[in-house]
């Protein structure tokens, strides 16, 4: 999301929150240090990986929503709240990795990566070294949650305000965990197919729209009214946010977006996509799909058929028309809201580079 | 800790606290459904396991430190926060399964158990089966950490007094992470060994007492001189504790404890128990130790020889003398603390209950 980072000028939220976070990291290694020289590694692992990688686009969000409401032109009040969001998001993108088996993130090697280095003279079996390594990516996950609590009770706001924004915080953890469970049972559980509409409103717009815009218009003493508009802005951009993602991953281009257009179909994820083609497409686009999709193996031609056959259906066109569509409303969205010009222009033009992106 | 439960008048305490909790995974569950069967389902799952089992003996501290120092009789206000010490120390429990590769808690499958029945008709080869199940209970911890703080900041408490407790109870998770890396490490970084003393303070004292006791008595309005003596008065019982856990773990009763007496030896665990036999023991009894330490398939008549080998080499007597030590400094500190008498003999019935406990 770079192009949208300097186009909204988040470079000086990114910049406050990078001094905040190196800070944090800092204390927390000296603290985990004199505990032992061995949590102290678990620290300088996590500091690495949390400094390697992420727009803090988060924390971008709930500082643009802050100001709004608020009509502070600063934002050190919010700044622990803001990072609270970084941190949230990174406890997810670790225990997401023990889920997903990888071990690469920001271009360098994850927590269990790297801990696989480590462990590998004292454990030879790979089984075994997978699993520890993987119980030290739990223990990061779990005290980086843990400590996106701290810090959001650590924001110099009003505590009826900070109980509203601890609760909407709670709220899109339980959400974010319901749709990984969904979209990790779905792999296998093919019987019951979840649509990829509900797993992208709980796992892409949950925490990382609606939780930074609504706290942060919380924290800047937005009404209830409010709140809700910006819940359905959040959920049309989180969903668009996630359309868009999937359309990257079959048609962008990996010059721009570094990520392979064969992985997911190769994977065989049912994305909205995929669901529909299946509406549309007929049985020899089918036949030329299934070729490829679900097949680890498939070659570079049946990867080009199978991507020929989701635009001749008419389901690339169709997932484009619904993206045009939730932009559309979420433009329409922001002139309800009772906040500045000069804000709504913010949200509009955050919601426009989520849904047209091309990396 | 049956007897201690009876003894200590946890009674009511347990009692307000099972229907508060039954009552949050009635909510939760509803909530989850809503979202989806399925995650219904991990909610379900979950609130049986809550259910299933816990002596709400950290719910009880928290409670009878906030009177002690609140002078109230009632303890409405502080019920979230009771009920966060439940959830956070379940949280880890269920994480701690998954690093154990455990199955059984409480006497019932635990959610990678039940789960395992439910993905076995859909995935059949067993390491990805194990995968799945153990990312579902990660997720599970999750929500149960995240839960543990969205509780605790319903208190109804002053807010100057609620971002002290908050501090603590992140602290307390900072810690026990630390201390459950380092036990996890210990398993096979055999090199650098961690004495079991430091890990007993991170992995037991800290969440299972400090936390528990230093929150009740913050909330109570207890000043930090007070805070101080309840901190040393935790690791004393904390380390003393463990230190009964770990004879209760060799020479203990069964049929009492539920927990066979071959585990900790044929697995090998290093405890301050075999810290201090290693350092008492003549080269005989080291031998016959070594027949059973670390041997999975140990006969019972090796580990009965293990045994008399702590015996014999005065390394049991030494553990129980440390035992009473921290027994008497706590008991001894218990009378330095500002509060009246009534609780002072429950914090004294506590510390005997835990380090001389037969189960």
């Amino acid at each position: 999301m770079d192009t949208a980072v300097s186009d909204l000028n988040i470079t000086e939220v990114k910049h406050v929150i990078d001094v905040r976070l190196e800070e944090y990291c800092s204390l927390r290694s000296i603290a985990a240090e004199q505990m032992s020289p061995r949590y102290g590694l678990l620290w300088q692992t996590l500091s690495q990986l949390l400094k390697a990688g992420g727009k803090r686009f988060r924390p971008f969000m709930l500082v643009t929503a802050y100001k709004a409401y608020s009509g502070s032109e600063t934002f050190d009040a919010v700044l622990p709240a803001a990072l609270a969001q970084e941190l949230i998001h990174q406890a997810m993108l670790v225990h997401d990795d023990i889920i997903d088996r990888d071990i690469v993130r920001y271009g360098i090697k994850n927590i269990s990566g790297q801990y696989n280095d480590l462990y590998m003279p004292l454990l030879s079996d790979a089984n075994e070294r997978a699993h520890m390594t993987e119980s030290a990516a739990l223990l990061a996950g779990d005290v980086l949650l843990s400590d996106a609590y701290q810090l959001l009770s650590e924001s110099q706001i009003e505590s009826a305000r900070l109980t509203q924004a601890t609760a909407i915080f709670s709220h899109s953890v339980f959400e974010v965990v319901g749709g990984e469970l969904l979209d990790t049972e779905n792999s296998f559980l093919v019987d019951e197919h979840i649509p990829a509409e509900t797993i992208a409103r709980y796992k892409t717009a949950s925490y990382t729209f609606i939780s930074p815009l609504t706290i942060g218009a919380v924290l800047g003493g937005a009404s209830t009214d409010e709140l809700q508009l910006l819940k359905q802005f959040s959920e049309y951009v989180g969903l668009g946010y996630q359309l868009r993602d999937d359309l990257l991953g079959v048609f962008g281009d990996i010059t721009i977006t570094g990520k392979s257009t064969s992985g997911d179909i190769a994977e065989g994820k049912t994305t909205y996509l995929i669901e529909q083609f299946e509406q549309l497409a007929q049985s020899e686009q089918k036949a030329q799909l299934a070729r490829a999709f679900h097949h680890e193996q498939a070659t570079e031609a049946e990867l080009a058929e199978a991507r020929e056959a989701l635009i001749e259906s008419g389901a690339k066109q169709k997932v484009e028309d619904k993206i045009t569509e939730l932009l559309t409303q979420a433009l329409e969205l922001v002139e309800r809201l009772s906040i500045n010009d000069e804000y709504k222009a913010t949200l509009q033009t955050l919601a426009s580079r989520c849904l047209n992106r091309e990396y």
